[in-house]
């Protein structure tokens, strides 16, 4: 069990994750933090719209560049509840994030501590710093709930 | 040399690339076929708008889905000129493309026959058939110039 309260960040990253959850999205949200300022959250959406990208580290990274007007999202940190798939790693680096903080780790599709491992490898251009664990008690209970109500 | 005229879907993702070029992007460019058809064809474009996931590849495979009215392109081909980095071989799984052509390999940065090799983990949940070098000669020219034209 948590010691610490979770940080505002996580927290609405948690309630996008809900969101996305009750419109039958996987239940998996994101945060976008400059200067200690959330500027983006976003929950999955693949369905609706239908985009195989919509993950919601995507969907966060790419609101935080349009608001910023720029690329590179440096200096800003990302809050996941979940441990992020290769794609998303890959945007993770490409947006130069200064921070990752996740919340579950996912051995089945993650690629950060499990499989592509896409930060240890010679091809990645920027690796932010990693922190797990942050919410994960609820991160992991909504994907659970989420699929068993679906079996 | 190549001895066989290159398909028109490359052909696409070629003159996209050299559009992209022609406006500063890096010079990607792909193409998504359904059923012998190209219905979406993209260039690089990071900058305009600025987006840190804006790969020729991400942005084929979104304007696709659209287009299909869903998130599993099942049965479409992508053509690309470049070997896929992470970002964008995460999202070809996801997207359930068939077959994956591209052409010049990436060493620096692909994560197909590179680094991550992304289709190779078990956390891959679709592997596309993989055909490589197609168009890689001209593929290959255009990015050298680019960056030759910025040094």
């Amino acid at each position: 069990m948590s010691q610490w309260p979770i940080p505002k960040p996580m927290q609405a990253a948690l309630n996008a994750a809900r969101t996305a959850g009750d419109a039958g999205e996987v239940p998996v949200g994101a945060a976008l933090v400059k200067d200690g300022e959330v500027i983006a959250v976003a929950g999955n959406a693949t369905r609706t719209p239908p985009d195989p990208t919509g993950h919601a580290e995507m969907r966060v990274l790419r609101a935080g560049a349009e608001a910023l007007g720029q690329d590179r999202l440096t200096g800003c940190d990302l809050y996941v509840t979940l441990e992020p798939c290769v794609m998303c790693a890959g945007a993770i680096s490409h947006a130069r994030i200064a921070r990752l903080y996740y919340g579950a780790s996912d051995p089945k599709g993650g690629g950060v501590e499990h499989g592509s491992r896409v930060f240890e490898q010679e091809q990645c251009m920027h690796k932010p710093e990693v922190y797990t664990g942050m919410g994960e008690e609820e991160a992991a209970r909504l994907l659970r709930d989420f699929f068993k109500a679906r079996r």
